[in-house]
């Protein structure tokens, strides 16, 4: 483990991504966006994001600077064409394409096409709720995703398919980002390097029977992740469904049973709503707080130490590591260093 | 337990309604949902509750006949005063003005104020999809209706808050409806009076020591009832957040400290989405279908005889209580035919 400042990550970033070919601007967007995400602790979408996303620079899967185009559009929905560029750099594209609708027309409601990973969702949420609105966003993931099984099934059918909402407050707003699924696959794996069992009832092996065991999770054959919740796992099945239908289904992307179609990674859709449009924004932002402060009033359940609302632990994270640095494990490293010296990089 | 007929249980609940001083179109309408929710299956929004409005009515909690008129809206949301008139009389009345502004604008939301109980939330978005919308709600409770924890925290500051979404196929809807509980008040009840425990990890006692006792929980002093997801419980608490957000803070209504200001039972809030705003509709109902017949392909799990979507199991029960009847608990009935005789009812 070593402790690197975000200023240095986000240099180091920036540096990788121009030289595999992506243009200054988006290359800061990107970085600045992975960077932001391990500061908030959410480091499975922070910078260990920098090898992945440039091997899909180099093996051409992203296509850096390719156009980012509204292709259907009414005055509070639009269908955008992201080309297979940075998820990122579309997610703030359709940002700002969500913020403009609504502030002119109340609500909007913005779905991709050909979207590359859009890294941690909650940013997106996270920025409008910034501005003013409230916001909810999903973000599927096309087949080669499709770990988790439907209810009662035992086959991959769902990806792990978060969704997320943010609201406006007078301090940092609510910000509430969850996979629909008991666990998400990046966690298995790690699992499985440090030879460590999983907890019980997150995921069948192949023949649909429950295991601890990550290896019988990978086979081949391979098993499958379990929706949210446990024996209720149909609520979580629900809400996973919600997702792949707004951020797929909507935007008229099928689903091909041979899974050639699969030219994207993740169908994004945002719905953004302005308060305004229901009554005063400073007296529902009064509202708002007083509804956190009525909600983390409760007092604690035993084995806790505080109530919080969704997402302050992430904002307290972000002041922590910008004071003491942001970790990263020595084989993300290494794989950093690796492509540093393949493109000659000093920082 | 008695098993009547639908048509039966139809005349005995507008009688009943109409006794009480609600105007018979009203009356028509209100009944219709509630046997409709017992044909379904949903018992706990069904039939039973002939009684508790009855009782309401007489008491003037519900003010029949009252005004329900949009006090602000634009192209595309609104705000609607229920006036506490029936809240299944004020969903529906919402549901036309989602249902005709998101066909002119694309997508809507409309919000509650003063509204009533609504009953079976599913209801809502269902008739939206059976016109061809994608259609989401939540529905949050006044202070009175609080039973909830915060993730963390022992004390009531949320109600079972349910959502649910539906969208049309070329089949049924696929409807979703969910609490974001992890049980209701009222099936804890269901075991107080049976003198069953309940399973592990549903309540806390006033202390916010999880058990299994009704009593326990009963108190006084009262206990909490556990946000929905376990070990995962800050995501059923993140998305109760949501449903206590759109349902009222959004509406304008505020958290009073001393619960005073408790002049509703429901916040309801719909957000209705035109498919059309993204592409041809038919072509949107062929993959809705595909996508259905992928996820239902996914071969079943030991103990499971099939995976099924979100709804189908609703829709099957009404099939078969059409035929067969609705079966009703002989104290639900009982106190039925205590109101008929009050007034003198001859169905």
């Amino acid at each position: 483990m070593k402790i690197f400042s975000a200023e240095y990550l986000t240099k180091t970033g920036i540096e990788l991504f121009v030289s595999c070919g992506t243009p200054m601007e988006d290359a800061k967007l990107v970085t600045e966006e992975l960077v932001e995400s391990s500061l908030m602790g959410i480091d499975s979408h922070g910078v260990i994001r920098f090898i992945e996303y440039s091997n899909h620079l180099l093996c051409g899967k992203i296509r850096a600077g390719a156009d980012i185009n509204i292709i259907r559009e009414t005055d509070n929905t639009a269908l955008v064409e992201c080309g297979m560029n940075f998820g990122i750099v579309s997610a703030l594209k359709m940002v700002e394409i969500a913020y403009n609708k609504a502030i002119s027309h109340n609500i909007s409601c913005i779905i991709s096409k050909h979207c590359y990973h859009v890294g941690r969702l909650g940013a997106y949420v996270q920025k409008l709720a910034e501005r003013g609105l409230f916001a909810f966003a999903v973000v599927n993931s096309s087949k080669h995703g499709h770990w988790v099984s439907p209810w009662g099934g035992k086959n991959g059918r769902l990806a792990t398919n978060p969704l997320a909402y943010a609201f406006p407050t007078k301090g940092n707003p609510v910000v509430f980002d969850t996979s629909t699924s008991m666990i998400s696959e990046g966690k298995i794996r790690l699992s499985l390097h440090k030879g460590e069992d999983l907890p019980e009832g997150y995921v069948l092996d192949a023949n649909g029977n429950p295991t601890k065991s990550p290896k019988a999770f990978y086979g081949p054959p391979k098993g499958t992740i379990l929706p949210f919740g446990g024996e209720s796992g149909y609520k979580g099945f629900g809400l996973s469904v919600l997702v792949e239908l707004l951020g797929s289904t909507l935007a008229g992307v099928e689903i091909t049973p041979d899974g050639k179609d699969d030219d994207y990674v993740n169908g994004l859709c945002i719905i953004a709503i302005n308060p305004g449009a229901f009554g005063d924004f400073e007296r529902f932002r009064n509202i708002a707080d007083d509804l956190c402060n009525y909600i983390t009033s409760a007092n604690t359940a035993p084995g806790f130490s505080e109530v919080v609302m969704p997402g302050a632990y992430d904002f307290r994270m972000k002041q922590k590591r910008l004071k003491e640095g942001i970790p990263v494990a020595d084989d993300t490293w290494n794989s950093i260093i690796n492509l540093k010296e393949k493109f000659n990089i000093q920082v």
